[in-house]
């Protein structure tokens, strides 16, 4: 293997604690259980778990999906479509649904490479302000009635309201309860990621858009890979019957059966055993000490006037800055600290995020996430006294 | 497992043998060799088996792949990328470069559910007449012209050179040197959709358009799925590195990483142990002795008038009807007679096709195609006596 074709999309520089990769931490990903599911399922399943698979995804991954995902309204199992991650389930969503040249609000901040995905799908992406507290009604209603007055149709709003990615926040109830309502009486259809979920760190979880809202407005996009292993590529979409329908039988997954059979296969083996739900465990445990880690540090180590998000759940701590310190223009000086972040820029498609920073915490033990911290806190202070 | 929630796409009807389904048989798929490459690669490679794949794919597997397809012009790994599968690749390729409302030049006859594909992606199909001898230069050079002083954009040309699907035949190296070099003339890519390859019961096969034409004239798409099992999803695309770097960067890529990344790792152990060479030597003698069995039964069975190809490789023969017999039409009857196959029509996107039908001879063992093609005679001969 040659630098230039690594086996990982991860490829890390020698000296930099990188927090800018959204990554599961290796050592926490369950080597030795998809190893004997993956057996088990060929010896039991033997042929079928190698065929083209069903254009759904597996039967009993499914099932088994539609009383994972039972909240206060079980999706049956005709709601959900198993994908190649939620990528590519947004990537679907967007070749089937989404016109080119359309607008897809999307929350800013929010998830840089789903905006990627929807541009590559020539789709205009219009920022709606959010935050620790969700987006507001007011400005959700202004926004669609100025575009719509305009003449332009708008009617998907791209938002990760649960451990978001970058802020680590989740909407409040109200906030949910009240976007959701907005969006049905705007004739809006929400698209939501709620990849972190399975990531919690304390119960309760504010509950999906999806079980808030009339059937319709809500698109549900998650992922068995976040939390099990993100190269098997499994992950799913939530959505009528009407939606799916279409989704099943599109050219790719008429042509290929289901997207991803075999990963699919060995998690519903997986997930048959109960080897999912011991392995989710032990992620929380995992990411809640790094989290922590990471925190403790940040205490410790930042100057004055820094301020951050205490994630509940996923991977990501929201870092706003001092005084008029740009995250961009910090970046070369703290990678010469050795420690790296994605700048909050990243996150906006028309300018903000300046003053914060994105670190991600998943990826790395927590001595590292302690080093990073100590390590970022001089970057600020030497550049505070430059 | 419930029938409407099955595991695998092809759902069999009691009593009817359905020479419809592309698929491989069952019994010839390698579920030993995956059992023990997925063991081994997860062992060896341990967690990079299971984190976000290098979007190009794993770096040995790629180039393995890259020396595997050395012909007469080896592509070099920079001009690979690996896919979940061959439908998946002309899927994002479409995203990526196909313009909503484009126009797409398809051999007719050829696969029904790229056309479904390039549907999704709101291209606009026009039939290219082909056959046994592929399709005339004239033709080409007619067709095009013809839609751009009509004003209309015309770029691409999607083609299935090598065994045909549906025909089983393959283009001669005279008429792939000529179609290559029209399509160089006319500034036209060639969307060479060659996964059937590897399937050849003899040697030597006809070159790739890719190694005849001139650099960046052809994209070529492959699949392991095919020969290895469709179920793992797993394919490629080689194009000039100008296409395949707006691939690897794409947002479907860059979020998620390498698409089929857990099953690229099993292939690639299985490829590096020589397991994958193994299996295409036990595959082509399986589907050598299927062909063979099909053919023989035709010959004894069929009436007179029928007229069929005999395939090098692949899955399938093209049968001509007597008369005026409508393979469509016919359907109902063979179908009463416990056979099943695919209408010619079904490979036409504008008519065309009515007095043949595709039969797959890949799914049954030989037993079973002599008794399909026993039970497709008698049905002809009902038939014809109505």
């Amino acid at each position: 293997v040659t630098d230039s074709f690594p086996i990982t999309q991860v490829v890390l520089r020698p000296g930099v604690i990188d927090l800018g990769w959204g990554s599961p931490d290796p050592t926490l990903l369950p080597v030795g259980e998809i190893g004997a599911a993956s057996s088990a399922i060929l010896r039991e399943a033997g042929p079928s778990a190698l065929s083209y698979g069903a254009p759904r995804g597996p039967g009993p991954l499914v099932e088994w999906l539609s009383q994972r995902l039972a909240g206060t309204r079980p999706p049956r199992p005709e709601w959900l479509v198993l994908t190649a991650g939620a990528s590519q389930a947004l990537d679907l969503f967007c070749t089937l649904f989404v016109e080119a040249g359309e607008i897809v609000l999307v929350e800013a901040p929010s998830y840089h490479l789903a905006r990627k995905i929807l541009r590559d799908h020539r789709a205009t992406i219009v920022p709606l302000a959010s935050g620790p507290e969700g987006p507001s009604t007011e400005e959700l209603r202004a926004t669609v009635a100025a575009l719509r007055n305009a003449g332009k149709r708008c009617r998907w709003l791209y938002c990760v309201p649960t451990f978001n990615n970058p802020g680590g926040w989740s909407w409040p109830q109200a906030c949910r309860e009240a976007i959701v309502a907005e969006a049905a009486a705007l004739g809006l259809t929400l698209i939501e990621d709620d990849v972190y979920r399975e990531l919690a760190y304390s119960e309760p979880v504010a509950p999906p858009l999806a079980d808030l809202a009339p059937e319709g407005v809500v698109v549900r996009l998650g992922a068995f890979s976040k939390v099990a292993g993100p190269g098997l590529r499994l992950g799913w979409l939530q959505a009528p019957p009407g939606i799916t329908s279409r989704i099943v039988e599109s050219g790719l997954l008429d042509s290929g059966g289901g997207i991803a059979h075999f990963s699919a296969m060995v998690m519903a083996e997986l997930c048959r055993t109960g080897g999912f739900d011991a392995h989710v465990a032990r992620m929380r445990t995992g990411l809640r000490e790094r989290r922590d880690a990471l925190l403790a540090a940040l205490a410790e180590s930042l100057p004055a006037g820094c301020r951050w998000t205490a994630p509940q759940g996923g991977y990501f701590v929201w870092l706003e800055l001092p005084g008029d310190t740009d995250g961009t223009q910090l970046l070369p000086l703290a990678e010469a600290h050795g420690v790296s972040y994605l700048p909050g820029a990243t996150f906006y498609p028309e300018g903000g995020g300046e003053r914060h920073l994105r670190l991600a915490f998943s990826m790395y033990g927590p001595d590292a996430l302690r080093e990073a911290g100590r390590r970022l806190g001089d970057a600020l202070r030497v550049d505070g006294a430059a």
